[in-house]
């Protein structure tokens, strides 16, 4: 056995159940994995962030990097200790911000300069860099350096960054030197089959211990992306497990899990819960809305999580008005709880090997 | 038996251990109440805050007046139901804010007309409204109307703060509706011992739940506060509740206790939470200074806190270095435990019969 093991193969559709092994305990997937930035997600502490259900953390290397720094982290005991997280952490190469902060980035065929956004700084990312800071940090899951294209791209571009890709890839696998730490590959080639294709075997050839679908949901739209995800997600090992970076909509997450997607990671239940905008079967609802002035109700009368099962929306609306900080955290709680319960209806109507029809009664909804 | 009874009497001062009886439950004196202004103690969700040990939580009239208005808080259930919090609530009167916004308000014998700092909106507060206003709000224990005097002020106004505060205090205990909350008189006068003295003669003809001092730590001193407390609280009845209102510094806590103080609020805690100043019985501890960068012990080693059971000292300076909310909510949670700590050991100490000597023996740390 390797560190991914098939529970359930659904046999209408690519979905599966799988169990993942990391040095800091099992994960059960599909499995969708909140975003702790700079060690934390944000207003949330820990203990709050397990009972939403959530298993799997992601922080970002590049910020850390650039706030406390990696030697802070390391002084500190290390990411798990310095998040007070002693469950399953992931960490991202940095690779995704020479795409979000490309204004600051100067990228050639070894890696990356990148200006920081604090101070003006000038940190330098490549293959091997972006290894070792990650073997440092001790995260469970650590990602390659890849470059993620912007949405339109050219095509020469494009080539370019799979060239890279798959070149870092190589360079990344011959870094890692920590046994403890699994190490995923991520494959690019924006909507471009071929690409795709050429990227996806040549880093299945490098036999990583998972697989990431990389650059997407940068502005092609869920039907370009679905159809990326479907074809690429064929083309890697089945007994892998694949990770869908950086998505996405409730509706997203329930149509990659169909073309066999495994992780998830997403900013979305918190960003929006910042931004008062709760996740319901029903659609998003917009907590300042006047409407919920003098509502009783909860965001939904069937939740489970602490802010519906303690809080009104008229409460919240409240919360928001007066600038409480409460609301922004109640609201996350609230959003990452919908996620981590969605997760878990995935989970089972797999297990219960009806996921292509649930899904297809799913998509309905408004998400 | 009334609503407070004493359960032990420290035999070298006036400190004294007592059980408040409120319709949400008792209250072990003395105890330190926390202030959710709005309707939240900030960033703190009553989860946690119950974890700290807190029991009796203060929330504004004013501001809830204001925001989101006392009709929207009936609506939404009550205080109570609208805070999430069901054990004893406090409120007070509004009348705080006649000092604090004085530039927003026109007093005369009858009331205050104040402008709304949110939208300029006239509000008129009086003994009569301010006592519907907390019927209607529904906390255990609610405050006359009163008028909290500046520092220095003159003895006209002083005596003119007197004379109102008296005659808002008989015209408030006739309005009360609702045996179910206590009701307390506040006693002002400065630090004149003379008007101090006929204010609370006069309250306490009316035979009230509770007592308050009111209008002090505004400006007057650590000792001239200890003195006029000292003082006014001789004049109290023995056998009600004592409560000093807006109070204070743990030396400010300790020396009242030792004056027969039973309770007191404040927004120390949190205020200086959300700064980044952390209580220790070492004096503050600057969470941003760069001495703690790589800091990997607790603000406290031997605090049981959530914060100091799970952050560093280096975590919680990058939290509050990269503006992470958490900053603020961990060291708001550290110090609130600490100040219910310090009302725990308050306690023991009485019970012990030693709070003379613990007290001088406390008052040698840098609080």
């Amino acid at each position: 056995m390797g560190n991914f093991e098939i529970v359930w193969q659904d046999s209408g559709c690519e979905a599966r159940r799988g169990m993942l092994k990391t040095a800091h305990g099992y994960v059960e997937t599909p499995v969708f994995c909140p975003i702790g930035t700079t060690g934390a997600v944000k207003g949330i502490a820990p203990k709050q962030l397990k009972e939403t259900g959530a298993v799997l953390v992601l922080a970002n290397t590049y910020h850390l990097m650039l706030r406390p720094g990696i030697e802070t982290v390391e002084r500190l005991g290390g990411l798990h200790k310095f998040m007070s997280w002693n469950g399953p952490l992931l960490t991202d190469s940095g690779g995704y911000q020479v795409f979000s902060l490309s204004s600051l980035t100067r990228v050639d065929d070894d890696g990356v300069e990148f200006t920081s956004h604090v101070d003006g700084a000038k940190i330098y990312l490549n293959a091997e860099v972006a290894i070792r800071m990650q073997n440092r940090l001790g995260s469970d899951i650590i990602m390659c350096f890849d470059q993620c294209p912007p949405f339109p791209c050219d095509d020469r571009r494009l080539r370019q960054a799979v060239d890279r890709t798959v070149l870092w890839a190589q360079r990344a696998k011959q870094a890692h030197a920590n046994p403890d730490q699994l190490l995923f590959g991520v494959v690019q080639g924006g909507i471009d089959l071929a690409l795709r294709t050429r990227c996806a075997s040549e880093l299945v050839k490098l036999d990583f211990d998972g697989y990431a679908i990389g650059g997407l949901s940068v502005g092609e739209g869920h039907n370009n992306m679905i159809k990326t995800v479907s074809r690429t997600a064929a083309l890697l090992p089945k007994h892998k497990v694949r990770y869908l970076m950086g998505v996405g909509t409730p509706a997203d997450i329930i149509a990659a899990v169909a073309a066999g997607v495994d992780m998830f990671d997403c900013v979305l239940p918190t960003r929006n819960g910042r931004n008062a905008s709760a996740f319901t079967e029903n659609g998003p609802l917009r907590v300042r809305n006047n409407a919920n002035i003098n509502d009783p109700e909860p965001i939904q009368a069937a939740c489970d999580c602490y802010c519906c099962k303690n809080f009104s929306r008229g409460t919240l609306r409240h919360f928001f008005n007066v600038g409480e900080m409460l609301g922004p955290i109640l609201v996350s709680l609230h959003n990452l709880r919908f996620y981590q319960r969605l997760m878990a209806r995935i989970r089972d109507a797999i297990e219960r090997n009806e996921f292509a029809d649930w899904a297809v009664e799913q998509l309905k909804n408004d998400y």
